[in-house]
Protein backbone atom coordinates (compact mmCIF):
# COMPACT_ATOMS: atom_id res chain seq x y z
CA UNK A 1 0.00 0.00 0.00
CA UNK A 2 1.57 3.35 -0.89
CA UNK A 3 1.85 6.32 1.97
CA UNK A 4 -0.81 7.33 3.17
CA UNK A 5 -2.38 11.13 4.60
CA UNK A 6 -4.24 10.69 8.26
CA UNK A 7 -7.35 10.90 6.06
CA UNK A 8 -6.63 8.35 4.01
CA UNK A 9 -5.32 6.27 7.19
CA UNK A 10 -8.73 6.89 9.20
CA UNK A 11 -10.69 5.24 6.01
CA UNK A 12 -8.68 2.51 5.35
CA UNK A 13 -8.22 1.89 9.54
CA UNK A 14 -11.73 2.03 9.63
CA UNK A 15 -12.55 -0.43 6.65
CA UNK A 16 -9.79 -2.91 7.94
CA UNK A 17 -11.10 -2.77 12.16
CA UNK A 18 -14.93 -3.61 10.78
CA UNK A 19 -13.38 -6.65 8.56
CA UNK A 20 -11.57 -8.02 11.68
CA UNK A 21 -13.74 -7.86 14.58
CA UNK A 22 -12.24 -9.45 17.74
CA UNK A 23 -8.80 -9.72 16.26
CA UNK A 24 -5.97 -8.54 18.09
CA UNK A 25 -3.96 -6.09 15.72
CA UNK A 26 -0.81 -5.14 16.21
CA UNK A 27 0.40 -1.37 15.94
CA UNK A 28 3.09 -2.86 13.61
CA UNK A 29 1.11 -3.82 11.54
CA UNK A 30 -0.84 -0.61 10.77
CA UNK A 31 2.26 1.06 10.73
CA UNK A 32 3.74 -1.08 7.93
CA UNK A 33 0.68 -0.91 5.97
CA UNK A 34 0.29 2.80 5.94
CA UNK A 35 4.37 3.65 5.86
CA UNK A 36 3.77 5.86 8.97
CA UNK A 37 5.30 5.94 12.59
CA UNK A 38 3.33 4.31 15.28
CA UNK A 39 3.20 7.22 17.28
CA UNK A 40 0.52 8.67 14.13
CA UNK A 41 -1.11 5.33 13.87
CA UNK A 42 -1.95 5.66 17.77
CA UNK A 43 -3.07 9.06 17.30
CA UNK A 44 -5.06 7.79 14.36
CA UNK A 45 -6.22 5.26 16.72
CA UNK A 46 -7.71 7.92 19.33
CA UNK A 47 -9.76 9.26 16.56
CA UNK A 48 -11.10 6.02 15.32
CA UNK A 49 -11.55 5.29 18.82
CA UNK A 50 -13.78 8.29 19.94
CA UNK A 51 -16.42 7.92 16.90
CA UNK A 52 -16.72 4.16 17.64
CA UNK A 53 -17.56 4.83 21.12
CA UNK A 54 -19.34 8.05 20.53
CA UNK A 55 -21.54 6.19 18.25
CA UNK A 56 -22.35 3.17 19.93
CA UNK A 57 -20.38 0.94 17.04
CA UNK A 58 -18.08 -0.59 19.46
CA UNK A 59 -15.20 -0.31 21.94
CA UNK A 60 -11.80 -0.18 20.23
CA UNK A 61 -9.26 -1.14 23.26
CA UNK A 62 -6.02 -0.70 22.95
CA UNK A 63 -3.06 -2.13 24.18
CA UNK A 64 -0.55 0.88 24.30
CA UNK A 65 3.59 1.01 23.88
CA UNK A 66 5.47 -0.12 21.12
CA UNK A 67 4.51 -3.91 20.82
CA UNK A 68 0.91 -2.87 21.95
CA UNK A 69 -1.75 -3.15 19.46
CA UNK A 70 -5.66 -2.68 19.29
CA UNK A 71 -8.98 -4.81 19.03
CA UNK A 72 -12.48 -4.01 17.85
CA UNK A 73 -15.21 -4.85 19.99
CA UNK A 74 -18.95 -4.40 17.80
CA UNK A 75 -21.44 -3.21 20.41
CA UNK A 76 -24.88 -1.56 20.16
CA UNK A 77 -25.88 1.21 22.74
CA UNK A 78 -28.95 1.19 24.56
CA UNK A 79 -30.36 3.68 22.06
CA UNK A 80 -29.72 2.13 18.76
CA UNK A 81 -31.03 -1.44 20.75
CA UNK A 82 -34.41 0.19 21.94
CA UNK A 83 -34.83 1.45 18.32
CA UNK A 84 -33.95 -2.01 16.78
CA UNK A 85 -36.51 -3.47 19.25
CA UNK A 86 -39.06 -1.23 18.39
CA UNK A 87 -38.85 -2.04 14.55
CA UNK A 88 -39.54 -5.65 14.86
CA UNK A 89 -42.49 -5.14 17.55
CA UNK A 90 -43.86 -2.61 14.41
CA UNK A 91 -43.34 -5.24 11.52
CA UNK A 92 -44.12 -8.43 13.85
CA UNK A 93 -47.14 -7.04 15.26
CA UNK A 94 -49.40 -8.18 12.46
CA UNK A 95 -51.79 -10.40 12.67
CA UNK A 96 -51.25 -11.74 9.17
CA UNK A 97 -48.52 -13.18 10.95
CA UNK A 98 -50.59 -15.69 13.01
CA UNK A 99 -49.93 -18.93 11.85
CA UNK A 100 -51.54 -22.83 12.75
CA UNK A 101 -50.20 -23.94 16.14
CA UNK A 102 -49.40 -20.74 17.41
CA UNK A 103 -46.58 -19.88 15.22
CA UNK A 104 -45.65 -16.48 13.93
CA UNK A 105 -44.36 -16.23 10.08
CA UNK A 106 -40.80 -14.43 10.25
CA UNK A 107 -39.24 -15.97 7.20
CA UNK A 108 -39.41 -12.19 5.43
CA UNK A 109 -37.60 -10.43 8.32
CA UNK A 110 -35.21 -13.60 8.99
CA UNK A 111 -34.43 -13.10 4.99
CA UNK A 112 -33.24 -10.10 5.27
CA UNK A 113 -29.40 -9.91 5.83
CA UNK A 114 -28.88 -6.32 6.84
CA UNK A 115 -31.67 -6.94 9.47
CA UNK A 116 -30.02 -10.21 10.83
CA UNK A 117 -26.66 -8.40 11.33
CA UNK A 118 -28.15 -5.97 13.18
CA UNK A 119 -30.04 -8.35 15.09
CA UNK A 120 -26.36 -10.30 15.64
CA UNK A 121 -24.83 -6.96 16.75
CA UNK A 122 -27.21 -6.44 19.44
CA UNK A 123 -26.35 -10.43 20.65
CA UNK A 124 -23.05 -9.44 20.26
CA UNK A 125 -22.77 -6.70 22.18
CA UNK A 126 -24.66 -8.82 24.89
CA UNK A 127 -21.95 -11.24 24.74
CA UNK A 128 -18.96 -9.30 24.29
CA UNK A 129 -17.35 -10.30 27.15
CA UNK A 130 -17.64 -13.96 27.47
CA UNK A 131 -15.34 -15.63 26.07
CA UNK A 132 -17.29 -17.20 23.38
CA UNK A 133 -15.84 -19.83 21.24
CA UNK A 134 -18.80 -20.86 19.00
CA UNK A 135 -22.43 -20.71 17.89
CA UNK A 136 -24.42 -23.29 18.27
CA UNK A 137 -27.98 -23.39 16.30
CA UNK A 138 -30.72 -25.59 14.47
CA UNK A 139 -31.21 -26.06 10.80
CA UNK A 140 -33.44 -23.79 9.38
CA UNK A 141 -34.40 -20.68 10.40
CA UNK A 142 -31.92 -20.27 13.37
CA UNK A 143 -28.95 -20.48 10.57
CA UNK A 144 -29.15 -16.45 9.36
CA UNK A 145 -29.03 -15.15 13.28
CA UNK A 146 -26.42 -17.93 14.40
CA UNK A 147 -24.37 -16.72 11.18
CA UNK A 148 -24.65 -12.90 11.90
CA UNK A 149 -23.71 -13.38 16.08
CA UNK A 150 -20.68 -15.19 14.63
CA UNK A 151 -19.95 -12.81 12.30
CA UNK A 152 -19.56 -9.80 15.11
CA UNK A 153 -18.19 -12.08 17.53
CA UNK A 154 -15.68 -13.72 14.73
CA UNK A 155 -16.20 -17.36 16.09
CA UNK A 156 -17.59 -20.72 13.96
CA UNK A 157 -21.40 -21.34 13.16
CA UNK A 158 -21.83 -24.83 14.10
CA UNK A 159 -25.20 -26.63 12.89
CA UNK A 160 -27.41 -29.35 14.73
CA UNK A 161 -29.59 -31.07 12.35
CA UNK A 162 -32.23 -32.79 12.25
CA UNK A 163 -32.72 -35.04 9.75
CA UNK A 164 -30.01 -37.92 8.89
CA UNK A 165 -29.09 -36.98 5.59
CA UNK A 166 -25.60 -35.74 6.47
CA UNK A 167 -21.92 -36.68 5.32
CA UNK A 168 -19.93 -35.54 7.81
CA UNK A 169 -18.03 -38.78 9.22
CA UNK A 170 -18.97 -39.80 12.76
CA UNK A 171 -22.27 -37.89 14.14
CA UNK A 172 -23.40 -37.64 17.70
CA UNK A 173 -27.22 -38.02 17.75
CA UNK A 174 -29.82 -37.47 21.20
CA UNK A 175 -33.31 -37.92 21.61
CA UNK A 176 -35.07 -34.87 22.70
CA UNK A 177 -39.03 -33.91 23.56
CA UNK A 178 -40.52 -31.43 21.05
CA UNK A 179 -42.11 -29.46 23.93
CA UNK A 180 -45.13 -28.27 21.87
CA UNK A 181 -46.44 -31.34 19.84
CA UNK A 182 -44.79 -33.64 22.64
CA UNK A 183 -43.56 -35.79 20.20
CA UNK A 184 -40.04 -37.87 20.48
CA UNK A 185 -37.19 -36.35 17.76
CA UNK A 186 -34.09 -36.92 16.93
CA UNK A 187 -31.02 -34.00 16.46
CA UNK A 188 -27.87 -34.84 15.34
CA UNK A 189 -24.30 -33.13 15.25
CA UNK A 190 -20.87 -34.00 13.72
CA UNK A 191 -18.28 -35.27 16.09
CA UNK A 192 -15.66 -32.96 14.67
CA UNK A 193 -18.18 -29.65 15.34
CA UNK A 194 -17.17 -28.43 18.90
CA UNK A 195 -14.21 -29.27 21.24
CA UNK A 196 -14.07 -30.44 24.67
CA UNK A 197 -14.66 -27.61 27.02
CA UNK A 198 -15.72 -25.29 24.54
CA UNK A 199 -17.91 -22.28 25.43
CA UNK A 200 -21.21 -21.96 23.08
CA UNK A 201 -24.01 -19.56 23.14
CA UNK A 202 -26.89 -21.30 21.25
CA UNK A 203 -29.93 -19.61 19.34
CA UNK A 204 -32.82 -19.96 17.26
CA UNK A 205 -35.59 -17.76 16.10
CA UNK A 206 -38.54 -19.25 18.21
CA UNK A 207 -38.78 -19.90 21.46
CA UNK A 208 -42.50 -21.76 22.67
CA UNK A 209 -41.87 -24.45 25.54
CA UNK A 210 -38.08 -24.86 24.75
CA UNK A 211 -37.85 -28.09 23.70
CA UNK A 212 -35.35 -28.07 20.42
CA UNK A 213 -33.26 -25.21 22.71
CA UNK A 214 -33.20 -27.83 25.43
CA UNK A 215 -32.55 -30.31 22.98
CA UNK A 216 -29.07 -28.49 21.84
CA UNK A 217 -28.55 -27.61 25.32
CA UNK A 218 -28.68 -31.40 26.21
CA UNK A 219 -26.24 -31.86 23.01
CA UNK A 220 -23.45 -29.54 24.71
CA UNK A 221 -23.24 -32.27 27.34
CA UNK A 222 -22.40 -35.33 25.11
CA UNK A 223 -19.36 -32.81 23.72
CA UNK A 224 -18.60 -32.23 27.15
CA UNK A 225 -19.05 -28.01 26.08
CA UNK A 226 -20.11 -25.42 28.43
CA UNK A 227 -23.34 -23.58 27.54
CA UNK A 228 -22.52 -19.92 28.06
CA UNK A 229 -25.59 -18.25 27.15
CA UNK A 230 -29.46 -19.04 24.93
CA UNK A 231 -30.83 -16.66 22.58
CA UNK A 232 -33.95 -16.19 20.50
CA UNK A 233 -35.28 -13.49 17.97
CA UNK A 234 -39.19 -14.28 19.56
CA UNK A 235 -40.41 -16.18 23.09
CA UNK A 236 -43.96 -17.00 23.18
CA UNK A 237 -45.52 -16.26 26.84
CA UNK A 238 -48.11 -18.31 28.02
CA UNK A 239 -46.13 -21.35 28.31
CA UNK A 240 -47.36 -23.83 30.76
CA UNK A 241 -43.59 -25.33 31.40
CA UNK A 242 -40.98 -23.50 30.12
CA UNK A 243 -37.79 -25.81 29.66
CA UNK A 244 -35.19 -23.09 29.46
CA UNK A 245 -35.16 -20.41 32.05
CA UNK A 246 -32.23 -18.32 31.32
CA UNK A 247 -32.19 -16.76 28.11
CA UNK A 248 -32.02 -13.42 26.13
CA UNK A 249 -35.11 -12.85 24.08
CA UNK A 250 -35.16 -9.79 21.86
CA UNK A 251 -38.99 -9.82 21.16
CA UNK A 252 -41.46 -11.19 22.94
CA UNK A 253 -45.16 -12.45 21.33
CA UNK A 254 -47.52 -11.78 24.62
CA UNK A 255 -50.62 -13.03 23.43
CA UNK A 256 -52.19 -14.55 19.90
CA UNK A 257 -55.86 -15.34 19.19
CA UNK A 258 -55.90 -17.16 16.56
CA UNK A 259 -59.68 -17.13 16.41
CA UNK A 260 -59.79 -13.17 16.77
CA UNK A 261 -56.45 -13.10 14.54
CA UNK A 262 -55.20 -10.24 17.33
CA UNK A 263 -51.75 -10.49 18.23
CA UNK A 264 -49.49 -8.43 20.63
CA UNK A 265 -46.10 -8.56 20.43
CA UNK A 266 -43.42 -6.79 23.44
CA UNK A 267 -39.91 -5.92 24.08
CA UNK A 268 -38.11 -8.75 25.42
CA UNK A 269 -35.29 -8.93 28.15
CA UNK A 270 -32.27 -7.92 25.93
CA UNK A 271 -32.84 -4.24 26.93
CA UNK A 272 -32.18 -5.26 30.20
CA UNK A 273 -29.07 -6.73 28.75
CA UNK A 274 -27.46 -4.20 27.21
CA UNK A 275 -24.87 -1.53 28.81
CA UNK A 276 -24.32 1.81 27.31
CA UNK A 277 -20.32 2.08 27.19
CA UNK B 1 -24.64 13.57 15.93
CA UNK B 2 -22.50 16.88 17.24
CA UNK B 3 -20.48 18.71 14.80
CA UNK B 4 -17.42 16.64 13.98
CA UNK B 5 -14.32 17.55 12.38
CA UNK B 6 -13.18 16.18 8.91
CA UNK B 7 -11.05 13.18 10.33
CA UNK B 8 -14.23 12.11 12.64
CA UNK B 9 -16.00 11.92 9.82
CA UNK B 10 -14.59 9.86 7.67
CA UNK B 11 -14.73 7.25 9.92
CA UNK B 12 -18.08 7.89 10.49
CA UNK B 13 -19.01 7.86 6.47
CA UNK B 14 -16.68 4.63 6.38
CA UNK B 15 -18.61 2.91 8.99
CA UNK B 16 -21.89 4.14 7.80
CA UNK B 17 -21.43 3.50 3.88
CA UNK B 18 -20.20 -0.50 4.81
CA UNK B 19 -23.20 -0.70 6.73
CA UNK B 20 -25.52 0.50 4.11
CA UNK B 21 -24.00 -1.34 0.76
CA UNK B 22 -25.75 -0.40 -2.54
CA UNK B 23 -28.17 2.09 -1.19
CA UNK B 24 -28.49 5.49 -2.61
CA UNK B 25 -27.48 8.11 0.67
CA UNK B 26 -28.19 11.47 -0.23
CA UNK B 27 -25.76 14.29 0.39
CA UNK B 28 -28.32 16.11 2.39
CA UNK B 29 -28.26 12.95 5.17
CA UNK B 30 -24.42 13.03 5.65
CA UNK B 31 -24.65 16.81 5.32
CA UNK B 32 -27.69 17.04 7.93
CA UNK B 33 -25.85 14.45 10.19
CA UNK B 34 -22.41 16.17 10.35
CA UNK B 35 -23.82 19.79 10.68
CA UNK B 36 -21.69 20.51 7.76
CA UNK B 37 -21.54 21.96 4.35
CA UNK B 38 -22.30 19.38 1.46
CA UNK B 39 -19.26 20.62 -0.36
CA UNK B 40 -17.21 19.34 2.56
CA UNK B 41 -19.01 15.89 2.41
CA UNK B 42 -18.32 15.90 -1.28
CA UNK B 43 -14.84 16.71 -0.49
CA UNK B 44 -15.01 13.86 2.34
CA UNK B 45 -16.38 11.44 -0.25
CA UNK B 46 -13.65 11.96 -2.74
CA UNK B 47 -11.05 10.76 -0.24
CA UNK B 48 -12.95 7.81 0.57
CA UNK B 49 -13.69 6.87 -2.85
CA UNK B 50 -9.97 6.59 -3.63
CA UNK B 51 -9.43 4.45 -1.04
CA UNK B 52 -12.04 2.24 -1.40
CA UNK B 53 -11.28 2.15 -5.36
CA UNK B 54 -7.47 1.86 -4.83
CA UNK B 55 -7.71 -1.15 -2.35
CA UNK B 56 -10.00 -2.56 -4.34
CA UNK B 57 -12.94 -2.88 -1.83
CA UNK B 58 -15.66 -1.68 -4.21
CA UNK B 59 -16.60 1.60 -6.19
CA UNK B 60 -18.41 4.40 -4.88
CA UNK B 61 -20.68 5.97 -7.03
CA UNK B 62 -21.55 9.57 -6.77
CA UNK B 63 -24.36 11.71 -8.08
CA UNK B 64 -23.12 14.92 -8.08
CA UNK B 65 -25.06 18.20 -7.14
CA UNK B 66 -26.74 19.88 -4.36
CA UNK B 67 -29.51 16.67 -4.88
CA UNK B 68 -26.87 14.33 -5.53
CA UNK B 69 -25.43 11.16 -3.39
CA UNK B 70 -23.76 7.98 -3.08
CA UNK B 71 -23.74 4.18 -3.42
CA UNK B 72 -21.01 1.85 -2.31
CA UNK B 73 -20.91 -1.11 -4.22
CA UNK B 74 -18.68 -3.82 -2.66
CA UNK B 75 -16.11 -5.53 -5.00
CA UNK B 76 -13.25 -7.55 -4.53
CA UNK B 77 -10.34 -6.46 -7.21
CA UNK B 78 -8.41 -9.41 -8.71
CA UNK B 79 -5.51 -9.84 -5.97
CA UNK B 80 -7.41 -10.45 -3.41
CA UNK B 81 -9.70 -12.19 -5.39
CA UNK B 82 -6.93 -15.08 -6.33
CA UNK B 83 -5.64 -14.78 -2.33
CA UNK B 84 -9.36 -15.83 -1.94
CA UNK B 85 -9.12 -18.58 -4.04
CA UNK B 86 -5.79 -19.64 -3.40
CA UNK B 87 -6.83 -20.16 -0.04
CA UNK B 88 -9.09 -22.50 -0.34
CA UNK B 89 -7.19 -24.40 -2.57
CA UNK B 90 -4.60 -25.19 0.50
CA UNK B 91 -7.34 -25.70 2.48
CA UNK B 92 -9.84 -27.62 0.74
CA UNK B 93 -6.90 -29.83 -0.73
CA UNK B 94 -6.85 -32.16 2.41
CA UNK B 95 -7.18 -35.86 1.64
CA UNK B 96 -8.78 -36.37 5.02
CA UNK B 97 -11.88 -34.32 3.43
CA UNK B 98 -12.87 -37.05 1.21
CA UNK B 99 -16.36 -38.00 2.11
CA UNK B 100 -18.38 -41.24 0.79
CA UNK B 101 -19.92 -41.11 -2.54
CA UNK B 102 -17.20 -38.57 -3.85
CA UNK B 103 -18.32 -35.46 -1.36
CA UNK B 104 -15.81 -33.55 0.17
CA UNK B 105 -15.96 -32.07 4.10
CA UNK B 106 -16.51 -28.52 3.98
CA UNK B 107 -18.73 -27.80 7.13
CA UNK B 108 -15.38 -25.94 8.83
CA UNK B 109 -15.25 -24.00 6.36
CA UNK B 110 -19.27 -23.13 5.76
CA UNK B 111 -19.21 -22.73 9.60
CA UNK B 112 -16.49 -19.62 9.47
CA UNK B 113 -18.77 -16.43 9.30
CA UNK B 114 -15.62 -14.69 7.93
CA UNK B 115 -14.64 -16.71 5.37
CA UNK B 116 -18.29 -16.65 4.31
CA UNK B 117 -18.02 -12.90 3.87
CA UNK B 118 -14.85 -12.80 1.81
CA UNK B 119 -16.31 -15.33 -0.53
CA UNK B 120 -19.70 -13.51 -0.31
CA UNK B 121 -18.10 -10.23 -1.50
CA UNK B 122 -16.20 -12.16 -4.34
CA UNK B 123 -19.71 -13.36 -5.40
CA UNK B 124 -21.11 -9.73 -4.81
CA UNK B 125 -18.56 -8.39 -6.99
CA UNK B 126 -19.44 -10.55 -9.89
CA UNK B 127 -22.86 -9.90 -9.67
CA UNK B 128 -22.24 -6.00 -8.83
CA UNK B 129 -24.08 -4.72 -12.00
CA UNK B 130 -26.33 -7.29 -12.68
CA UNK B 131 -29.34 -5.61 -10.68
CA UNK B 132 -30.01 -8.84 -8.71
CA UNK B 133 -33.51 -9.23 -6.77
CA UNK B 134 -33.21 -12.13 -4.56
CA UNK B 135 -30.64 -14.82 -3.73
CA UNK B 136 -32.22 -18.29 -3.58
CA UNK B 137 -30.61 -21.83 -2.24
CA UNK B 138 -31.84 -24.69 -0.32
CA UNK B 139 -31.05 -26.00 3.06
CA UNK B 140 -29.03 -26.34 4.78
CA UNK B 141 -25.31 -25.81 3.72
CA UNK B 142 -26.07 -23.49 0.89
CA UNK B 143 -27.42 -21.16 3.58
CA UNK B 144 -24.39 -19.39 4.79
CA UNK B 145 -23.19 -18.60 1.33
CA UNK B 146 -26.18 -16.75 0.60
CA UNK B 147 -26.80 -14.83 3.54
CA UNK B 148 -22.92 -13.35 3.12
CA UNK B 149 -23.42 -12.88 -0.82
CA UNK B 150 -27.28 -11.25 0.39
CA UNK B 151 -25.92 -9.12 2.51
CA UNK B 152 -22.99 -7.21 0.09
CA UNK B 153 -25.99 -7.18 -2.20
CA UNK B 154 -28.26 -5.91 0.07
CA UNK B 155 -31.01 -8.31 -1.18
CA UNK B 156 -33.16 -10.36 0.66
CA UNK B 157 -32.63 -14.57 0.89
CA UNK B 158 -34.83 -17.23 0.19
CA UNK B 159 -34.60 -21.00 0.77
CA UNK B 160 -36.02 -24.00 -0.63
CA UNK B 161 -36.29 -26.77 1.91
CA UNK B 162 -36.11 -30.67 1.19
CA UNK B 163 -38.56 -31.73 4.03
CA UNK B 164 -42.09 -30.48 4.72
CA UNK B 165 -42.09 -29.34 8.19
CA UNK B 166 -42.41 -26.11 6.93
CA UNK B 167 -45.56 -23.62 8.05
CA UNK B 168 -45.21 -20.95 5.93
CA UNK B 169 -48.67 -20.44 4.33
CA UNK B 170 -49.11 -21.67 0.35
CA UNK B 171 -46.18 -23.45 -0.46
CA UNK B 172 -44.65 -24.28 -4.43
CA UNK B 173 -43.52 -28.10 -4.98
CA UNK B 174 -41.72 -29.57 -7.67
CA UNK B 175 -40.25 -32.67 -8.49
CA UNK B 176 -36.73 -33.50 -9.40
CA UNK B 177 -34.18 -36.19 -9.70
CA UNK B 178 -30.90 -36.01 -8.01
CA UNK B 179 -28.34 -36.05 -10.55
CA UNK B 180 -26.18 -38.30 -8.70
CA UNK B 181 -28.40 -41.00 -6.56
CA UNK B 182 -30.69 -40.47 -9.60
CA UNK B 183 -33.85 -40.67 -6.96
CA UNK B 184 -36.61 -38.14 -7.32
CA UNK B 185 -36.83 -35.80 -4.40
CA UNK B 186 -39.33 -32.42 -3.60
CA UNK B 187 -38.07 -29.02 -2.79
CA UNK B 188 -40.93 -26.62 -1.57
CA UNK B 189 -40.61 -22.71 -1.51
CA UNK B 190 -42.78 -20.61 0.28
CA UNK B 191 -45.17 -18.95 -2.64
CA UNK B 192 -44.80 -15.48 -1.16
CA UNK B 193 -41.23 -15.88 -1.29
CA UNK B 194 -40.43 -14.22 -4.84
CA UNK B 195 -42.31 -11.97 -6.79
CA UNK B 196 -42.86 -12.70 -10.49
CA UNK B 197 -40.17 -11.24 -12.89
CA UNK B 198 -37.83 -10.91 -9.77
CA UNK B 199 -34.12 -11.53 -10.86
CA UNK B 200 -32.37 -14.12 -8.87
CA UNK B 201 -28.70 -15.74 -8.27
CA UNK B 202 -29.01 -19.20 -6.80
CA UNK B 203 -26.63 -20.34 -4.86
CA UNK B 204 -25.23 -24.01 -3.29
CA UNK B 205 -22.00 -25.34 -1.85
CA UNK B 206 -21.34 -28.06 -4.49
CA UNK B 207 -22.55 -29.15 -7.48
CA UNK B 208 -21.72 -32.51 -8.76
CA UNK B 209 -24.58 -33.06 -11.70
CA UNK B 210 -25.88 -30.29 -10.93
CA UNK B 211 -29.15 -31.65 -10.23
CA UNK B 212 -30.33 -29.79 -6.98
CA UNK B 213 -29.58 -26.46 -8.43
CA UNK B 214 -31.31 -27.98 -11.84
CA UNK B 215 -34.11 -28.02 -9.35
CA UNK B 216 -33.79 -24.68 -8.42
CA UNK B 217 -33.68 -23.43 -11.58
CA UNK B 218 -36.87 -25.09 -12.56
CA UNK B 219 -38.55 -24.13 -9.34
CA UNK B 220 -37.91 -20.33 -10.46
CA UNK B 221 -40.13 -20.73 -13.78
CA UNK B 222 -43.06 -21.86 -11.23
CA UNK B 223 -42.72 -18.49 -9.86
CA UNK B 224 -42.23 -16.61 -13.24
CA UNK B 225 -39.08 -15.30 -11.72
CA UNK B 226 -36.16 -14.59 -14.09
CA UNK B 227 -32.51 -16.43 -13.39
CA UNK B 228 -29.44 -14.14 -13.59
CA UNK B 229 -27.28 -16.60 -12.83
CA UNK B 230 -26.03 -19.64 -10.47
CA UNK B 231 -22.86 -19.59 -8.02
CA UNK B 232 -21.17 -22.82 -6.35
CA UNK B 233 -18.30 -22.92 -3.79
CA UNK B 234 -17.20 -26.02 -5.24
CA UNK B 235 -17.93 -27.43 -8.50
CA UNK B 236 -16.62 -31.23 -9.39
CA UNK B 237 -15.18 -32.37 -12.60
CA UNK B 238 -15.56 -35.91 -13.92
CA UNK B 239 -19.26 -36.17 -14.31
CA UNK B 240 -20.96 -37.67 -16.80
CA UNK B 241 -23.81 -35.58 -17.44
CA UNK B 242 -24.41 -32.18 -16.24
CA UNK B 243 -27.49 -30.13 -15.51
CA UNK B 244 -26.37 -27.30 -15.73
CA UNK B 245 -23.80 -25.72 -18.07
CA UNK B 246 -23.53 -21.67 -16.83
CA UNK B 247 -22.65 -21.01 -13.44
CA UNK B 248 -19.90 -19.28 -11.58
CA UNK B 249 -17.50 -21.18 -9.33
CA UNK B 250 -14.68 -20.63 -6.83
CA UNK B 251 -13.27 -24.05 -6.44
CA UNK B 252 -12.89 -27.48 -8.57
CA UNK B 253 -12.80 -30.65 -7.57
CA UNK B 254 -10.54 -32.18 -10.51
CA UNK B 255 -9.72 -35.40 -9.09
CA UNK B 256 -11.04 -37.72 -6.09
CA UNK B 257 -9.95 -40.85 -5.66
CA UNK B 258 -11.40 -42.79 -2.59
CA UNK B 259 -9.07 -45.88 -2.59
CA UNK B 260 -6.00 -43.62 -2.73
CA UNK B 261 -7.03 -41.45 -0.80
CA UNK B 262 -5.81 -38.84 -3.04
CA UNK B 263 -7.63 -35.20 -4.12
CA UNK B 264 -7.02 -32.51 -6.74
CA UNK B 265 -8.44 -29.05 -6.47
CA UNK B 266 -8.34 -26.25 -8.67
CA UNK B 267 -9.19 -22.22 -9.01
CA UNK B 268 -12.82 -22.23 -10.40
CA UNK B 269 -13.94 -20.12 -13.02
CA UNK B 270 -14.95 -16.89 -10.88
CA UNK B 271 -11.03 -15.29 -11.71
CA UNK B 272 -11.94 -15.08 -15.50
CA UNK B 273 -15.36 -13.49 -14.01
CA UNK B 274 -13.49 -11.10 -11.95
CA UNK B 275 -13.33 -7.38 -13.20
CA UNK B 276 -10.39 -5.22 -11.81
CA UNK B 277 -11.96 -1.63 -10.65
Amino acid sequence: MKKLKRSGRLVDMTYYLLQHPHEVISLSRFSERYHSAKSSISEDLVIVKEIFEEEGYGSLLTIPGASGGVTFIPRMNNKDAAGLVDRLIQQLSDPERILPGGYLYMMDLLGNPRLMHEIGRLFASVLADKQIDAVLTVATKGIPLAYAVGHYLDVPVRIVRRDLRVMEGSMVSINYVSGSSKRVQTMTLARRSLAPGARVFVIDDFMKAGGTLKGMVDLLEEFEADLVAVGVLTESVGVEERLIDDYISITRLSEMNIRDRTIQIEAGNVLEKVKDR
